[in-house]
This record gives C-alpha cells, structure tokens and sequence, in this order.
C-alpha cells in the first residue's frame, strides 16, 4: 500500500514528469512542432485494474502542478490543493490523478519560449496558434503512455473546464464522469471581448516585437508592460464588484492619494507578467474564444450525444466571464442530450476565481458525483 | 412669444456661445489659467423672473450641445435630444437650458489642447488636473452671466450626476431640483479601477509623450492608439452582458473569423479617440473618481444637510459602474439627510448608457419632477 507523505494539510508530491515525443507534435490546425516534450504530474496511485484516474485539466495560468508540495521548503502548494489530496475532494487516498501542461504553455511542455533546435532561437512568434483540442490530444497521448483507456472522471475550471466538455465531445467513451467549474461550451462575447483587448495590449507592447521579444527582453526579470496591463485587465474579469468593494473599497495607500486597488491590480499584473509568457497569453485565450461546441458539432445535443457520464456543472452567480445563466443553458442542452447533469448554482462573492477559493461549497458535490461513478 | 424653429422630432437651435474670462480661470487646487474661455449652449427662453433655467451637467465624452441642430443639414442633434426638446422630459416650451462646457474637456472651453498664448504651444501635460468643484464653478460663473441666481433644476447623467451632487452639496439653496441618473456621491472602487487601467493604457503609448503629444501627432486624422485601446475598455464598461449577446453574441464579420464584437470595439475606440483629446480623457476620469462627497463633507448626511430640493435618482440594474445598490444608498443617506428623494430603479438591458437610450422609462419621472419643482 501507498504511503503518501503527508504535511499539514497537504503532502509531499512527485516532481514533474517528463515525456520526450520525438516525432513531435501534431496541431490540430496542422503544425508539427518536433522533437515536442510533454510534462505531466501524478498523485496517487494507479490501481491495476486502471479505474481510478482522474484527468484535471489546467487553465490558462496555473500549470500541471495541481497539489501538494515539492519539498518541505517549498513555499506554496498546487494551485487546486483544496480540492486535490488525501481526504479531499478528489481523494488521492482512492484516485490517480493526473494533470498534463498543455502544448503552447509556458510550464514546462515545448511552448513559445521554447529553444526551437532547428534555429537555436525561441520559437517565439512562428509557434502555432494552437486549440483545446491540441490540450486534449496531449492528454490522450498521456493516457496512453500510462494504459488508461478511460477516466474516472475528467475535471477542470474554466480553460480547464472547456476541455473537460471537449473531452466528453470528442471522446465519450473515455470518459466516465465530468466534472466542470466556471467553464461553458463557448466562451459568452463578454469574455471574447476582455480576451480580444488583453490581446491588443500585448500587440501595442513595441517591446513585443511582434511575438520574438526574447533577445529584445533576456533575463528573469524582463517584463512586458504590455502583458502587465492585459493582465491587469484580465484580474478585473475574475473579481465580483462586491469582493473588489470589500477588499480595497476606495481605501488610499497609508499618506498617499493612490487608491490600494491600483497598487493591487499593479502587483499582480507584474508578479503575472515576470512569470507568464506573452506569446503562451494570447495564444490561450484565443484557444479558449475560438472553442464553439455548437459551431463545431452543429448543437450541443449533438455534441453530447454519444456521452452518459454522471457530469456536475458548477456556476458562481458573481462569474462575470462564465455567467450562472450560461451554465444553466449548457445543463439544459446536455440533459435534453440524455446526460445525467447535475448544475450546482454557487452565491458567491468571489466571481470567476471562486473555484480557487470555495472549497466548502464544491467539495461536497465532488466527492458524490465521485462516489457514484 | 418665442417660436422654436422645429425640425422633424428636434429643433434648430443657436450657436454655441462664448465667455471669455479675461482674469483667467482658477482651479480648485490652485492654478490659474489666463485667459479662459467657456463655452456654452443655451435653449429655450429664459422668463422675465429667471425661475426656469435648468442646468444639464454634460458627461465625460459629450459636450455642451445637449439637444437640437444647428442647422437643416446637420448629421446628428445633441447627445440628450430624446430628453431635451420642445414636448419632451425637459420641455424646451417650458424651460430655459443651460449646458456649459466644462474646463478641460475639449469641446470648445480652454483645454489642455488649446494654444497657451505665453509658449505658443498647447497647454498638454501642464494643464491643471481638474476636479468636479471646476465644473461646477465653470456653471457658477455662467449663472451669474446670465443673472440666474438659482437653477429651477440641476440636471445630469454619469459625470453629469455627479456634478448635478455637487452642486447640491455647494450650493444647496441655488438647486431647486435634483436629477441625477447612473451616477453617485463617488465612483465605486470598479470604475475606479477600470478609469486607472484606461488612464495607464493612454500613458503606456509612447506616442502619448506625456501629454505633449500634439506636435508629434499633428493633423485631424492623428489618432493615439493608447487612448482607442483606452476607450474599448471604457466601452466595455458602459454596455451590459445581456446588451452584448444581443447585439453580437459571438457572431463573425461576414467570411472571416473575426469577431463582430472585435470590430464593433475597433471602430468605437477609433471613433473617439480621432476626435476626443486624450490629456482631457484622462484628467477627467481623474476627476471623476476623485471626488468623493462622504470624504470632502464627513458624512452623505453633512454633504446634503441643508439642501432641500427634490430629488430623482434613476439607476439601471446592468449598470457596472454605478450599480442600482450603491444609488440606494446614496437615496437612503440623502432621505436621512432630510432630502425629497425618488429613486427610480429601472431594469434595462442598456448598461449604463440606458440614459442615453430608455427614454420612455425615465422621460416621464422628469417630467413629474419638473412640474412639481
């Protein structure tokens, strides 16, 4: 049996995992980036008969590093750690679960800021503009790299959610139970529209250089300004106006006249823009405004036909991005499509980012659903 | 008796008219600048005992032609035509109306666009940065031109309502009414994060320059794309979610793949920042969430102790700015502070420029107001 290290309220992980594709890696818009690299995580352990894993997909920020941590040392755990661990709402004591870095971003699998071998430069501005259907083809090709023919369950929030709903799409089979957070078949115009501007504003950066800024910014500390305020933007689209009234209100910094959300809003802009890829920002939001269920299967019933898996949908009713009502027309198209839908309507002050943060109110559904399947 | 020269559903009205302040203008926080001209409009006709001027507050981007044409051929009537009007809201048959153009902002009064005759250079980063007390002063001393002591009604929308506060608040027994719509005693912390973001996105441009971009930027068709990029965001901020999909939902322009929203956003941005000014764009969202009536006066219940007009507070439940909550308290403070308030509360899916659109919902209130007044 399966000693997991635990500490505190998390555990000790394995480090990130690597798969060399030295065919490369065929986008589904043509490209082939090659050789092509895939890093992944697992936690837990695998049953023998291979029934217990669970895929969580990532959105655009966070990585494959789902939960735990690294080391004793290591400052913060995985970005679902309230969800992802043992005694939790994916418990590790009973699931293998699995996280892959989606191709195109920036932690860990060949991305934009990748060294393309064949010019010895980063791939910069000639990398693909690739699609959520490249996210799930990298995470089928795990699947098969472990023997899992079939998920558990396949889960995730927002770009994460939009590829569990892609996977039930594409590959109904493998998929035993669905679980998706803040996340809809298409991304509302509101949201298209926000991604679109953040877009811009990386493309107005003169220091983006249309994409090779790489030598134009060399060090750890080069930071597009341009990415900054996209991010800036972006941050305001996952606050509720309520949280934002609560947190900074119109409070000033202690004697100046600059209002607190201004240094917020500064402060994360840069802590995102010092880590985050520009050419990885744009591309995924674009993946995400540019998956259409509808426009790709001609309806969401015919979308969802082949699927039965037992699926939770949960809504956030401050989710400016992916409103309650969007979620609930989803859950109208997949149970008129003869899936077992379970919509949960979360009251929440803490808008498209909630998902991260109500654990109280989205485990206990998690671990039903679970149960059941 | 005056006759109205009528024109279809508008008028023909006069000229904008010109008051040249040969002692200069001196803003709230101490500059003066000399000369100083302010530009205003008036309508209808004032009665022999000055007891029906009402004064229309302009916003942020409109200026002071508030209703009519200035002639037969004229494209468009002013930004409030469908309130302003002989038979409509403010009944041109009854009330006489005055708009003035307030410092800084570029439709005609001295702005930081115009030529400072000491350098033979625009004014650019060395005008002042104003504040809503500026408006309402740039109002005083046209009163005072005109001989009208007291206004009948103090009239206006967003920007507009809230200098309409302020002179409730300054001036409390020169207000013999109060019409205010989309608008608060202070920008809650959203818009003001939203204005912060537009101001550092007209900043980032290095074409900006600080301010003194008028030299490098020469010709009518100049345009900073900083200040379109600026106003696609504030544009955003003014249409609601429901608006949106109805008007674009995730529609593409005919044979491409570009979004509708995308170009509708491009042209709107374009649209502006050809003809609007950006060292005013930003100096006036700057005084917009500057003010701030609690602060200056301790207390909603000081700022209006002593003002006893009636009052009309329309806000629109898709309105992100100024949402339908934070104008309920604003009526609950002024009702305790002994103020005649209505508030009426519209849903709309119009966001919040329903003022500029849901006439038949809110012409009546004024009207009402108006007779009572």
């Amino acid at each position: 049996m399966h000693v997991p290290h635990l500490l505190g309220d998390s555990f000790i992980c394995e480090p990130p995992k690597i798969l060399d594709l030295e065919g490369g890696f065929r986008f589904h818009h043509g490209d082939l980036v090659a050789p092509f690299t895939i890093v992944y995580e697992t936690y837990g352990e695998l049953a023998a008969d291979r029934s217990n894993a669970v895929l969580v997909c990532h959105a655009l920020s966070p990585g494959p590093h789902v939960a735990g941590r690294y080391s004793r040392d290591d400052a913060k755990p995985g970005w679902w750690d309230g969800m992802v661990g043992y005694g939790k709402g994916i418990d590790l004591a009973q699931h293998f679960v699995v996280c892959v870095n989606f191709p195109g971003s920036p932690w860990g699998s060949t991305a934009p800021n990748s060294m393309n071998p064949a010019t010895g430069r980063p791939y910069g501005s000639t990398y693909p503009w690739f699609a959520v259907e490249d996210m799930v083809e990298s995470q089928r090709i795990v699947a098969e790299h472990l023997g899992i023919s079939r998920w558990k369950a396949v889960a995730g929030s927002s770009l994460g959610g939009m590829q569990a709903l892609m996977w039930a799409a594409m590959h109904p089979e493998r998929v035993g139970a669905l679980i998706c957070m803040a996340a809809a078949a298409a991304v509302p115009v509101t949201g298209v529209a926000w991604h679109l501007i953040g877009r811009k504003l990386v493309e107005s950066d003169p220091a983006f250089h249309r994409g090779d800024y790489y030598d134009a910014a060399p060090g750890s500390d080069a930071m597009l300004r341009g990415l900054q305020l996209a991010r800036m933007v972006g941050h305001m689209t996952y606050l509720s106006g309520a949280a934002m009234e609560a947190k900074f209100g119109r409070r000033r910094r202690g004697g100046t006249r600059q209002f607190e959300v201004d240094s917020y809003l500064e402060y994360q802009g840069q802590k995102f823009a010092t880590t985050y890829d520009a050419n990885s920002y744009i591309r995924g939001q674009a993946a995400m405004d540019e998956m259409d269920l509808t426009e790709q299967f001609g309806s969401l019933e015919a979308a969802f036909a082949k699927f039965r898996g037992a699926t939770l949908l949960v809504s956030f009713d401050t989710d400016w991005l992916f409103p309650a009502t969007e979620i609930g027309r989803l859950s109208d198209h997949m149970r008129r499509a003869g899936v077992p839908v379970h919509h949960l309507a979360i009251s929440t002050p803490n808008g498209h980012d909630a998902f991260l943060l109500d654990y109280p109110l989205i485990v206990p559904a998690v671990r039903e659903l679970l149960e059941r399947a």
